[in-house]
């Protein structure tokens, strides 16, 4: 066993680092506050070369693992919380399926625009009837001639208001019970506004990160921007969970490590009663406890990172991160905010912007409730219960 | 004992529903992504008498106790949320210390206006370095001839964009070691915007009702609109603690009934693999134990409130109550949030809002450390342990 | 509403305590580690008319409704813990079933004996393979003349080893799918030992009051020992589900309350780093907690028992009470342990035998899980999960 | 950063359980019943070599890290919970003193015997009146001639009643507030049971292995042996404060594993309402939350012993391990319990065993309370609280 950073993962912290400074805390609150992408950021990122962290070598990227990857989303989510996180997000991640299924013409065409930022890029995969229940879509994709014809809404897919490309999962058959996530296909394609309205969804936090619902009205793909084969996009989409949720748990992580150093550093410089704040038990042991159980769910993340970086099974792994993270996130910036009395709840504190932001990992990509459900049969052996 | 409603509290609840009804949710949502004062409703509380609902008979008000005080603002709150409550919340509760110590012919000058919703009154107590150690106060009022002139800061007074009246707590004397809160004394009195200068500060959630810092210069107050004696303004204060205690815990309730209705509402309607999600146990019972500790909670702000209407000590209850209530409201919005899946994040399903503004009564008007303190020393007569 | 104790309530409890003192911590500490039977303790219980407190005054009793009867039992357990609540817990509310349904004769022929203490009786409703739910017990009674031979197989019956008395649910015809607790039929007659086989269970805790297997091996029973009709023994048991949840509750809240003080008492005279533990907020919060939810869960309690008292629908507040005075009571019993450091875990102390006592009403005579089934369903209105 | 076990690791672990299997379920139950110190496990432990796993090959050890130990008294405490680990605990842990600090002629002396099982030691360090607070020990060893004279009192020594050897500290210079902890020494020698008077702590679990006070009364210690210099024992034992909380975490996580694994076998088989409880998310979520928060809390320890192995700074991960393991290990151990419903109070069914037993490593070497402390003070720097 070993559980210690590489030397050159010490190196990759101490560069991303180094471009983080750059942005302080007004950026990211201006971000927040304005409801703006956080461009300049965004640009830093792909100008050193972060974008393509984890994409192959050959059309640009680092070919990083996802150990890697989620050193340096962790440290990102860490400087500017989830508003930096997603705005990159899907560029990091996206792209894992463009790897693995795309043709060789497709990945040379869109990865390296990818890589150096020029494209920007979202995802519509959930819609509003599915939940997580993701076989039962019906954003339906009709094959003609040269081009297929997309109907249907989608939910959910961030950044829509800046993306030039949309990632977009599709039935191209119907739904058997016998097979339900058959007949699925995934598609790469430019985001043509023309076609996809998009309505912005008004949300709790991550202001700067549009969230949209999508109308997509006869709208036409070339049949070469189809993803592998037709009717295996769940398969392609399957691939990608894991390490979704592992990255996830890393933002998740680095939210809290914000968190949980604003805390600490108010907790001593904040008197009353004449003594620093942070000499109170009851101040300091909830962000103790709070520290304890963060760097255990960091260790179960990097488990899961390093299984996946492997070739071996990391679904327990993963998961167990995802939700150990967003419940030890979600109570460290609860107790952020009350170590900071009234004035957590100030904005200029910017503690209750990262607790904002930590209720995306805690619902997202998959609720608690289904991770414990997950556990419980594959880790325990225990029935199914819905 | 007797745990139930009587009929005239009934009648109460059912005439206060019927206005409340006017209100729907969009009215709130829109007042809290504007950030515009709910005018419309406070001028029906006002119509309908309810802003006197605590004060006496004979300035207007309808002299009910404590306990029908809180079965109010908890049914205000279940509506309308902090945003519906904290917009009356002054109006109702701040009168008190008038009510109390001020002259016959102040009272028959300001608590007409106050009942009648023709004045908005703000509250000016803390400040930026005093915490929640009252005793720090800085802002001074020295006497000149007629009048006193008052310099200083105040932090975290409501509605002073929209007030006319301030009731302001200020040091005549310097503090003493022996007997810190000596030399504290009152005043209510015209709002003057070109003597305090204010500032919103930008906050997490109940947008419509704002915050301010006060930057206080050379404002003149004639000495008839000082409250009481002279250095006696901490003790007329302390009076009202255990009552805003218990009509905060009772807002609490009110938001955590009016989060955990909506849960419950989506979790029936709402299906995900073929089922309705109320009917898993990861769904059902966080609510079930939230409505169990929030009936509990509830239980004990009333007997909170009996108390004081009693005229009997009720530090305890009161205190206990607003623990209660906003640690139990904390995990029911929370759940909330959760159990609408990703549509918790959106603002058009409510429970964002409510988990944002359930934060006010879990911070304020004390922290729920300093309740653990008090009830560790007083009812369990452990030492001081700050 | 009101939530004091009347003056008759007082008196009652200083009578009782009068009695309870004469029986001290080691007294129970005896019982627990010799397993033996509080008989001292019960025989002063039947001196003092305490085991005819809920009964009818013909009979003997005084005919207290519930909300004293729990009054009662809650001081007992607060000072004996489980062993003395459990010792007499029979008597008081077992018979509850014969003054509804028994017949004048029968009455007048058992009630007498069991107020007076010459008789202890124990209830056999449990079976091996029922679990909770009662409606698939496989004892059978067969009428055969003028008796009925019973044979089967019961579980956790309390007291059998020193009881007179059995009160036992049958089948007295088979289990139907459509009306499946339709058939069951309640004896109460004298405990043969020839007929009934009983094997000790080693338990956790409460040593002194036996719980037992019971071997029933045609056993006869006379006709004229049938309580009320043949079939409709399960509704009579229903009847009395409610009181028995609002007395453990009751026991429950006692348990802790005996632990607390002993937390507390502890906390204020033991010295480490030289100043009382109890100064540190990491001890005494624990114990602020568990005070201030404690009594909301009296509260709860209190409000059921008044419900019943006045023949109003109290389901949702007993299974509300049961469950909050469980979770507060482990939580509370834990941390008195951990309060005593390593003192905790010497039986000297007793908070350890508190703890153990405590499981007790954790988990029964419902498990906490289908106490929020019930909530969901009937107070949230939530489908059925299970 | 690698995660997995060693082939070597794996080895062990199959040796060890080989070793284990012969030691069922009954056996650690009749050990805890009868109160009996379970030697014939202990032999088969020495014969096996597993007594010597951590001391140096030269005296007869297999000279392995704390990484390899923690993996063994895991397994250990897997299968026969802490009546198992405690009954090697002190031969496992204790000699680490010796192996640092003695001469080479006592080690010569004392080792052997020590690995091969022919001598049970003690350690006796802890007194009625110091508390945590090990600079208050009043026990005095005074020097005369070629020996010491000792006197005083011990509490909490486990297995006095079956040691051959005792390890004890001692003042021989009185405390000085400013260096507190200089002045005590350490002694290895042969329990003189003339010298020595002990007496049983009758407690809560673990009734295996005996926990005493010692009443030592004029105890002749021959000077060689004394271990290393007069006056440095605390710094010795200092030495072994980290590795001891390691195993204890390891222990704590083989008890918790234990009970998981019961309660989901419990879950699979039992079957109420027609299907078997584990289907029910109310039981088998709070499992695989157990389930997620175990495994982390593994990681924790395994990190903490690795730092150790390699000489690195631990007490920060070591503290937090005994922290986390023994939290969710109570956690397991009530839900274990609470899944077996009534019968999880039996007895026969062992989780009520696992959970007296998980009080120890909760609640000692040290509290959750004061890792807290010192999780604020040297991982977030915050002030000292007490």
């Amino acid at each position: 066993m070993n559980f210690e950073y590489s030397r050159t993962q010490i190196d990759l912290i101490n560069t991303l680092t180094s471009t983080l400074k750059k942005f302080d805390d007004d950026y990211w609150l201006k971000c927040d506050v304005e409801g703006n992408f956080p461009e300049v950021f965004f640009k830093a990122m792909a100008k050193g070369g972060w974008l393509g962290v984890a994409l192959p070598e050959e059309y640009g990227g680092s070919h990083l693992g996802i150990v890697d990857t989620a050193i340096m989303m962790m440290n990102i989510a860490k400087k500017g919380g989830m508003t930096a996180a997603s705005s990159i997000h899907m560029n990091i991640f996206g792209p894992s399926s463009l790897v693995k299924y795309a043709s060789e013409r497709q990945k040379k065409e869109w990865l390296p625009q990818i890589i150096s930022g020029k494209t920007k890029m979202c995802f519509a995969v959930t819609e509003p009837d599915s939940g997580l229940d993701t076989s039962r879509i019906k954003t339906k994709a009709t094959k003609s001639g040269n081009h297929y014809v997309i109907n249907g809404r989608k939910i959910w897919t961030s950044a829509a208001q800046v993306a030039k490309k949309i990632m977009i999962l599709t039935r191209t058959s119907p739904r058997k019970n016998d097979n339900p996530t058959e007949g699925l296909s995934l598609f790469f394609t430019d985001f043509d506004k023309k076609k996809i309205e998009t309505k912005i969804i008004e949300k709790m936090g991550r202001h700067a990160v549009d969230s949209n619902l999508l109308f997509i009205d006869d709208f036409n793909v070339p049949i070469n921007h189809l993803i592998g084969e037709e009717g295996k996009g769940f398969k392609y989409i399957l691939d990608s969970l894991n390490p979704e949720r592992i990255l996830v748990a890393a933002e998740a992580i680095g939210i809290a490590e914000n968190a949980l150093d604003r805390a600490v550093s108010y907790a001593k410089e904040r008197k009353v009663f004449n003594i620093p704040i942070g000499k109170n038990q009851s101040i300091q042991h909830p962000l103790a406890t709070g520290w304890a159980q963060l760097e255990a769910a960091k260790l179960m993340m990097f488990k899961a990172a390093n299984l996946y970086d492997s070739n071996l099974s990391c679904g327990l792994e993963a998961n167990a991160a995802k939700y150990l993270a967003a419940e030890v996130g979600m109570e460290i910036c609860k107790h952020a905010v009350a170590t900071h009395g009234g004035m957590g709840y100030a904005k200029e504190y910017h503690v209750e912007r990262l607790f904002r932001e930590m209720m995306i990992p805690y619902l997202a990509p998959v609720s608690q409730q289904l991770i414990l459900c997950y556990i419980a049969e594959r880790a325990l052996g225990l029935a199914k219960s819905y």
